[in-house]
């Protein structure tokens, strides 16, 4: 068992001086949910270098209100908006693709991935690179690019600390040290919104009716991906990548109230588990802080107002994506890629130009089944991999409405 | 906050040689599913020493099983059978209580502590003093002698982990390097079987009816605290002295169905659970091997099959024996010795001698408000205050029938 991602706590600084923060993409939800924990420890954490994509006031102010150095945007033509909004600060202004790669290898303590999509790509792999700390909630990272990220983490001695918050309650409760003891990891998943609709009736579902997600307020995207589960397939390929356990031995369990956030079954036959109220900055502080905790304003957990928990099975029928995930993960390679590529086209499709439902998964298993699996040896083979199967999606799904 | 009851995972040796264990109650329940777990792991443990309180014949076999060097009945008259017993085997034999309290002395790496009642405490103290890792499984141990106990675990460098299934719950999550962040302990309770009886109908409740627990098989005294919540009351109070949190922060949930043996809250929102069927070879096993696991025959918790788990706050009103046991904590020092003798007699008369089930909380409660506290100095102080509190339950208890 390859035992080359195990994490590294002392690689985090254990002294007093605030551990210096980069934060990828800090004007999005995971980005404002990190910024609102680094001003709430300001001698725990120290803001370094800030980017964001587009949104400058915002990325100014952030910035102001942290200390940051630096503040980079992406959206070249904002970098006079930017500069303008710093003038009377000691905030350096940057702008540009080249900036954010750069924003990567600024030699901060840790380093918050939270660019949504393939542009969170290359500051990532700057910042494995240089050997850091990085926390990503990038889906890319471990999804389409996992295989190269994984190999490149353990060359440099890298550490990967899961943002997301079923992956964060497994790395709460795994044991590094012991990983032949784990029997198991369960991985939590509400089900979505048509956890218990029928298969005759998934056909005609809207978008509407997809993205009204029960338990976590998120976008639209996110939320289709949860009604077919296809997010938890996704899940399923990072917890391969963070933890040293075969595929075989992650299990999907459906658990509606989303409060265990995901489980590791010992073989002593001990379960230990993370639970929590539906609040990032749960896991995000964890992550920020590890292996020390630091306090959140995240709402208390009070059980005996939940009243009740439920679990059960996932239904392989209704929600194939979780199988589509699984072949995805075991092809290896560019695998992932494909899934992951064809899904965010069909989903597209489904949100806005006709697409059913169930046809969803349906463009993806074509994907998987048209396009030639390949090796991940750089970036660049990623994004090869990524627009091919955008390509071919886009032809099946055309096909599809049509 | 005292940290001196803080676990070194360091005292218990971590090379390949086999771990020295002596169990004290070898024949009773948690002393048969010790044995269990020694003879399916005889690589990673030896027994040494195993003593019995008169079942001679099941002592011997255990001996004779796990290869031990020496077998300890209490019971002087035993010895001849026991000697007759061994008489073809490498196996030591020995009888009387200097015996059984000189083999908490033998040095092993682990004492199992699993003599039920104060005998249980001579070899457990002994143990202690000579800075042992004790697993314990007696009450007593840090209920009756709980400040007498932690006193010397500190003086001596000695380390308790607790094979309780609610406390290895706990110690398994709890992070004994900040536990400032711990926002509370949850205790889980099922509840017994009078969780949604009316208190009217309490008064009248029979010993057979008490004894039905609904999701463990235990004696008819445990059993009659569990119906009481007494048991929890108990629990509470070692929790309290195994680990550094402040009384108040420690909370009882009731769940019924006791998957979640109970949960440690931490600052960042993180509530931390071991989850697992109920079997004590689990909590024994951790405790064994601890920090390492060992594989158990314990079924495989399927919380699909389960369903449901529910919860819901404790009654204080029908089950005044939490409130009881958080006063003597309060108090400290011998109220938790008069509490839990007041209530094994108590419990008696409820089951042999027609008191009402309402009236042993009762009976406890005039114990508490009439027996003088003192400091615990000394096993004898401990003895004293216990026999007193006996005296006293004993007037009341025949009062209360009468």
């Amino acid at each position: 068992m390859d035992l080359a991602l195990q994490p590294d706590a002392t690689a985090q600084a254990e002294d007093a001086a605030p551990r210096s923060v980069t934060v990828l993409g800090a004007t999005g939800s995971v980005g404002c949910n990190t910024v609102d924990i680094l001003a709430r420890h300001p001698g725990a954490f120290q803001a370094e270098v800030l980017t964001a994509h587009r949104n400058v006031d915002l990325l100014a102010e952030q910035a102001v209100r942290l200390g940051a150095r630096r503040a980079v945007i992406g959206d070249d033509s904002k970098y006079a908006a930017l500069k303008s909004a710093l003038a009377s600060t000691p905030v350096e202004a940057a702008a540009g693709a080249e900036a954010i790669s750069e924003a990567g290898d600024q030699p901060t303590d840790i380093v918050v991935a939270a660019i949504v999509g393939a542009a969170g790509l290359p500051p990532v792999l700057k910042a494995v690179r240089r050997g850091a700390t990085v926390a990503f909630a990038n889906k890319e990272c471990l999804v389409s690019a996992g295989d190269l990220m994984v190999r490149e983490v353990a060359t440099h001695g890298a550490t990967l600390l899961p943002v997301d918050s079923e992956h964060s309650a497994i790395f709460q409760v795994f044991d590094f040290d012991q990983p032949d003891k784990v029997r198991r990891i369960v991985l939590t998943a509400s089900g979505g919104p048509f956890r218990t609709k029928p298969r005759d009736e998934l056909a005609a579902v809207t978008p509407a009716q997809a993205v009204a997600h029960p338990n976590w307020d998120m976008g639209a995207k996110i939320s289709v991906d949860s009604a077919t589960m296809m997010n938890k397939g996704l899940e399923l390929i990072e917890a391969f990548h963070l933890f040293p356990v075969p595929e075989e031995r992650i299990e999907i369990l459906v658990h509606p109230q989303s409060v265990i956030h995901s489980m590791v079954d010992y073989v002593d036959g001990s379960v230990l588990a993370q639970l929590g109220t539906p609040d990032m900055r749960t896991p995000i502080a964890f992550a920020l802080a590890w292996p020390k905790r630091v306090e959140t304003p995240a709402a208390r957990l009070v059980l005996e107002d939940i009243g009740t928990l439920t679990f059960e099975a996932p239904d392989p029928v209704r929600f194939p994506a979780l199988r589509l995930a699984r072949e995805a993960l075991r092809a290896g390679n560019s695998a992932p890629t494909l899934l992951n590529a064809a899904n965010e086209v069909a989903v597209a499709w489904f949100l806005e130009r006709g697409l059913g439902f169930l046809k969803i998964t349906e463009v993806v298993e074509q994907v998987l089944e048209r396009v030639t699996v390949r090796s991940l040896d750089s970036l660049d083979d990623v994004f090869a991999a990524d627009a091919e199967a955008r390509r071919v999606a886009e032809e099946i799904a055309s096909k599809s409405v049509g």
